[in-house]
């Protein structure tokens, strides 16, 4: 197999380090675009295989495998499609690529009777997809809740130890778990590529990032962290998908579910299979070297001429978080005085939300009560926490949604 | 493909219902033959297809693909044997005969040109084989902790309520967990199958069952559990092995690693490779449903004409358990007397063997002391444990080694 990598970061470090320095007899690189060539990486592979045109690569007849590294929609779109076109198989970690352009990628592949596998897309550490595609094939899948961004789980890791949010994204930008511009991680943007990806293979059901509902984790407090560890939970950044259902937001789990126990940078993905009953998946989702791992073993995969099996996939809407249930854990900060917590109740009885229980300790100005509801339909408990709101006597109100 | 099967118990059941009401366009089960075709199953297959003489499978020329549920060693053996020469692929369960038999069997199937899958002999529910081999192809692997029987971690799961040994098996047996005869999962020698076909995937190196240090859970109490618990540990059967290690033993591991948590009859798989760094795979390890849905992807694979890589394997010795190095927990059994623990200790220190915690708190004829020693090297630990049982003040000593 002849392959030409376009990318050559930190991933891209990785797996030309490995090919060249294993030498798999399988697998001979034999070119590298990228547009920087000359800056210091960690591992450089000699200057004759290098070039700053990719198409240097993708019009090399003898070339019959792309390694697309460089993430984004554009060019990778284009160099994966002409990839094709030339007759060339993908390999790709391209998970905002792939979660918004599925179909049409999917499609490509088929009518030019090419091949493309993405394993380093989600989860790189962890065998996933190809356990879900091959692994599973036998069962139905009936629901999968992921930790698939390990920056946020950072993040809420070191919250747990008391440390506000702000400062914990800085520690994790320190360590180099956080990139300088965090929004994508942090505001579950990543989480929603990967649940899309996951979603297509999972269910045949393909919904567009902008199509799920996305809730980040920078409202947290370590407060919460803790009200919810009193309670007997922890707070994970997850993404759902069960039936039509499909979202990402930080959720309350118990601390006996096998997610609530993969911590900092890790990985978790937890799959309901009608015949294997749950299975949970744990190990670093991002990183060189485990990115690499998958990227090597989709060459291998390809070099074995193996079929990646996919479901019909078609493109679905998820419904709407309106029309979701779910039980609520939800902090006020209201003002100490008579009657706070009857006008609360009472509002919520109002809308038929049944309270589970409730936290009422500190004292001073403005003190937190939370609370936990049974489930309850979405649209009624954001409309009475609408209600609850308006009320001069509250000064903030932040719900969190919660799973068993 | 056309599918004979031999062997319709509970697996057996499960993959014929499987094949029979989804009819997969690409599997065909043609014969199915099970000495005992009367009796009542959960599902009933025609019985057209059902007939008691092996035979009929072996030497049809119309069936491509044998799948061999009888399990044990003879005549299972044979049959697979013949299987291959009759040009037939082979999907086992059957770990006794593989993890006894592994280089005769695999030179056997490459002789006659033939393939061999075995998903569900290890970890039915986890797609954890094609994840060793394929998803983990591009790394080295360092070291394999698997709790790989699932009665054996319902009964220490089950202790952990302060329920003893002798209880907690019946009730896994009430429950359909552990057998008539437990002796083969409870004494470690199932997990010991098992651990010899990982080594042999994960490592190349191929030993037999009965070169394994083996050592079950019918020693361990109940308070040796509570004691472990107020140490931090909890006690789990292991099936290890890293470098020329290969062991199975009930061992202390910290409530912190992640194998701690997986609790009932759930399986956990703990592998450390050079590029993707610890993963865990979590599920469930045997029963009808799980295991079924691990033959059924190995017959899909097998119709994708999918090769099962596998390491150059050469059969090997582990080190002798005499050499190897661990943490020590002990509990003696002491007479209350003065002086006793200076004896203890002193035999301890003769032997080089350093202390890193000691608990001490009832009173009474017999008090427990338990203690949990540094790194020793395992010769040297029991021969000051030899010595100090030889004290008339010692009625008995137990030691569980430990990981962290």
């Amino acid at each position: 197999m002849k392959i030409g990598m376009i990318g050559l970061g930190t991933v891209g470090t990785g797996v030309a380090e490995w090919l060249i320095k294993k030498a798999h007899p399988s697998l001979c690189l034999k070119r590298i675009a990228d547009i920087d060539i000359e800056r210091e990486r960690q591992f450089m592979p000699e200057k004759s295989l290098l070039t700053t045109d990719a198409h240097k690569v993708l019009d090399d007849l003898e070339i019959d495998t792309v390694v697309e590294l460089i993430g984004g929609i554009e060019p990778a779109k284009s160099y994966i499609m002409k990839a094709f076109e030339q007759k060339k198989d993908v390999v790709t970690a391209n998970k905002a690529l792939l979660s918004s352009h599925w179909v049409e990628l999917m499609e490509s592949a088929k009518r030019h009777n090419r091949k493309i596998r993405f394993e380093a897309a989600v989860c790189g550490g962890i065998p996933l997809l190809a356990s879900i595609t091959s692994g599973l094939i036998a069962n139905r899948i009936s629901a999968l809740y992921g930790i698939i961004n390990g920056t946020t789980n950072y993040i809420l890791t070191k919250m747990e130890e008391g440390i506000e949010f702000s400062d914990a994204l800085s520690d994790a930008q320190k360590r180099g778990y956080a990139e300088a511009d965090p929004t994508l991680d942090i505001e579950g943007v990543d989480t929603a590529h990967k649940l899309s990806i996951l979603s297509a293979l999972c269910f045949g059901r393909w919904c567009k990032p902008d199509s799920i509902y996305i809730e980040g984790i920078s409202q947290i407090t370590a407060a919460d962290i803790q009200y919810a560890k009193e309670l007997g939970y922890s707070i994970k950044l997850l993404g759902i998908a069960k039936g039509n259902v499909l979202k990402v937001h930080p959720t309350l789990l118990p601390k006996t579910h096998p997610l609530s126990s993969v911590s900092g940078v890790y990985n978790g993905v937890y799959i309901e299979g009608d015949l294997t009953g749950p299975i949970l998946f744990t190990g670093k989702g991002a990183g060189m070297r485990p990115t690499a791992s998958a990227v090597i073993s989709d060459l291998l995969a390809l070099a074995r001429n193996e079929e990646f099996v996919l479901l019909k996939t078609e493109e679905a809407e998820p419904i709407p978080i309106s029309e979701t249930t779910s039980r609520y854990y939800v902090r006020f900060q209201a003002e100490d005085k008579p009657g706070v917590l009857a006008a609360i109740s009472g509002i919520l009885a109002e809308h038929k939300i049944s309270i589970a229980s409730c936290i009422q300790k500190e004292r001073g100005d403005v003190v937190p009560i939370i609370m936990v509801t049974h489930d309850a339909k979405e649209a009624d408990f954001v409309s009475a926490l609408r209600k609850i709101e308006q009320s001069p006597k509250i000064k903030e109100a932040l719900m969190i949604r919660m799973e068993e």
